[in-house]
């Protein structure tokens, strides 16, 4: 074995995240972080495989969804990789129906898997942190203003605090689109493209495209003065209802934001924390009512690291039960690339183990006897076994680790029942009795 | 879309393990235990990719292995599932050489793939919950006694009470053969496969078969003699010094296994907890010292529920440097499987949330207050939105979902400021005020 030759290259593919361990301490601290915030509202946890038959997995899908998918043949299967967690939750509420007590709310944290064009922070494999609340039948649209507050509540814990949850609702837009044309349209769409241009282009020629796709002198006023809308989240939805859109759909969507946005209140999302954005759609067909987009303000150009809403439908490709739902979604993966980057990650631990114990003397007796008395209390605790290594590679050890506290024992200490604590921050020394130490490393 | 005929089945692929949410919780429970367990010893987290390029995952495996592995093309790439954790751990070591700090303890817990003939308790998809500690050149052998006390502190912390460490030394076998076969052998496991019958078939028939592979008198004495070594740990240690194999392996072996068992009772492992057993060989060129297999005492016909052992070089196909290491894996979800089955499994909760909160008014002030504390405080807690459903059905909700709680907010609650909570367990119900529902939640 000692003179094979050709070693294989140990490298990890492009596009999929592998941490050093310090950097993945921070990383599971985050996941923990959103499961406790999860599990806190009372979500129950799903854990669904990662490989499903093709026909499952893609009932729906199609287009740009359907190339990026992981597919294979295994035997006579076709099989995939899960893109996304909601299809796989859409297949588990069909199967379970009758197991299953609704509103039936779910969180599941899990990787899914997309073949994108590699690039720098976009990953081929990542988790996904995602809560819904599936209805039977109907679902009450204050679940719709509790999702906010979970988002609110979650990046707080995280240690973010500049973050805006933005709230629309796709009725009102869809409204809109079906009343400025006359009736179904599938121009919503291309009239986005447009308007998402008027910053760089200018209200006049925004108007002219408009005009172009065939819009009229009336409904394009609709459009300006609709997407004109500026102020307070009460001063959007005053204006909103101003513009008098003679709209069922319309009017339901304003009474169901202005629901939204009077719960959210009383759930306690602070203002500066949340707002209405009368723009944002998250694609045209999924969705039919509340949607979401979080942003943190000083990093718009990341995008959206929150964003769900509302849907009519979860499961119609599998059963005929009605289950509408709302839900929201976090990319964990790549929000942890890009915090990671700008320096917003908040340490609670650096380390895993408390402490290092460390022997002088050859007999393990005592440095068991006080690793296993730590890990009894509770304390996270390591021993250095090596004794062949100096001390001083046993302190650089704990250094490199960022193990906060090193415990020696010598011969000295045994004879004296006080063993030497080391601060590894501020290099303090003390010599103390194990019960102090316990108590020491307990606070 | 109402109209839609075409549903395709909502089912999961054979040997793919997905639990109801009351079942999901108990194995996040598991998981969660064995998760503290592991990183109370200081053993740092990894994560790695599930999808490898199959050049790195397969640069050792062959034979059964490579047949049961899930891979694929996509785009140039032949890619593959990982089928263990060690595989992925030696090419992170490699990769990563120069950025760990050794010795290495780290753990991964993560799902694994394997193709293998689809079977009740047998599964494709199936968690692994690994550690590992790897040395630089050597490693300490007091390593190899910290593991059986990790192994019986995991078991123990999961309510696992009659389950025995089985600890042996690849050396004392593999130097036997040696001897009573002189020099270099491959007969190693035919001779075991051959021992393994003695209980069926008697020990004339076996010495009649080791016989028939070509073992001289003298070897078969020395094997037959090896064998029924009988007695207590310290009983077989000093019968196997008692044969006086003249081999240095052998030797080498009977000091490591002397000092392991030293060590594990340092440790604090009770005695009737593990015990040296000189037959136990997980495979034959793996492992080449310690080895340990974990069986629950009651049902040993489930086999081997947590194994492992030392290795003399972790990653020889990715590098030069030469990795001694030590570990152990527990495959979880057959675990669970069979242990959910036997009704071994202690649950800590049953339930996320502790508290259901239920509203007999439209207006939802008081009770978002409420479940806002509840949740401030710590405590798990959700509303009933729907206010369209019966209280027996929010009743029959707590229930279902083991909720051991619920506080009723209505229109006299507001007014005398006492609000009733419910012990869904035991049927009782008080009047009290929320700082009192609190302190209760909290104990």
């Amino acid at each position: 074995m000692q003179d094979r030759v050709n070693k294989v290259t140990p490298k990890t593919l492009p596009g999929f995240m592998e941490l050093l361990p310090n950097e993945q301490i921070l990383f599971n601290q985050m996941m923990e972080t959103i499961k406790s915030s999860y599990e806190r509202y009372g979500f129950l946890p799903i854990d669904t495989p990662i490989i499903e038959s093709s026909e499952v997995l893609l009932a729906k899908a199609g287009g740009e969804t359907e190339k990026q998918v992981y597919s294979f043949m295994k035997g006579d299967n076709n099989l995939a990789l899960r893109f996304d967690l909601t299809v796989p939750l859409a297949k588990y509420v069909a199967a379970n129906y009758n197991e299953l007590s609704f509103p039936f709310r779910r969180y599941q944290i899990g990787k899914v898997y997309r073949g994108e064009r590699a690039q720098r922070g976009r990953f081929r494999e990542f988790y996904q942190c995602d809560i819904d609340v599936i209805g039977e039948g109907e679902l009450d649209i204050v679940n719709d203003a509790e999702i906010p507050s979970i988002i609110y509540k979650t990046f707080s814990d995280l240690g973010l605090e500049d973050f805006t949850v933005k709230i629309n609702n796709r009725k009102i837009l869809n409204g809109l689109f079906s009343h400025v044309l006359g009736g179904e349209t599938n121009l919503g769409s291309e009239i986005m493209r447009v308007i998402d241009k008027i910053e760089k282009i200018g209200e006049d020629n925004v108007r002219k495209e408009l005009a172009e796709i065939g819009l009229t002198e009336e409904a394009i006023n609709y459009v300006i003065d609709f997407i004109k809308i500026k102020g307070t989240t009460d001063e959007k939805i005053d204006a909103l209802k101003c513009l008098n859109i003679e709209n069922q759909i319309v009017t339901q969507g304003i009474e169901e934001l202005e629901g939204v946005v009077k719960h959210i209140r009383m759930f306690g999302v602070p203002e500066d924390c949340f707002e209405v954005d009368l723009t944002i759609a998250r694609g045209l067909d999924y969705y039919t009512g509340t949607v979401y987009e979080t942003f943190l303000n000083e990093y718009k150009s990341i995008g959206s690291i929150c964003s769900g809403g509302r849907y009519n439908d979860l499961a119609e490709y599998y059963t005929d039960k009605k289950l509408p739902g709302v839900g929201i979604s976090i990319g964990l993966t790549r929000l942890f690339f890009i915090l990671n980057e700008i320096g917003l990650i908040k340490a609670k631990e650096k380390s895993i183990s408390k402490v290092l114990v460390v022997s002088m003397i050859d007999d393990l007796t005592k440095s068991i006897e006080i690793a296993n008395e730590l890990r009894e209390a509770g304390i996270n605790a390591e021993i250095y076994f090596d004794n062949s290594k100096k001390i001083k590679a046993k302190f650089k050890y704990a250094d490199k680790l960022h193990i906060p506290y090193v415990v020696i024992i010598g011969e000295d200490e045994i004879k004296s029942g006080k063993y030497t604590i080391k601060n590894m921050e501020t290099g303090e020394q003390v010599q103390t009795e194990i019960a102090e130490i316990l108590n020491m490393m307990k606070q």
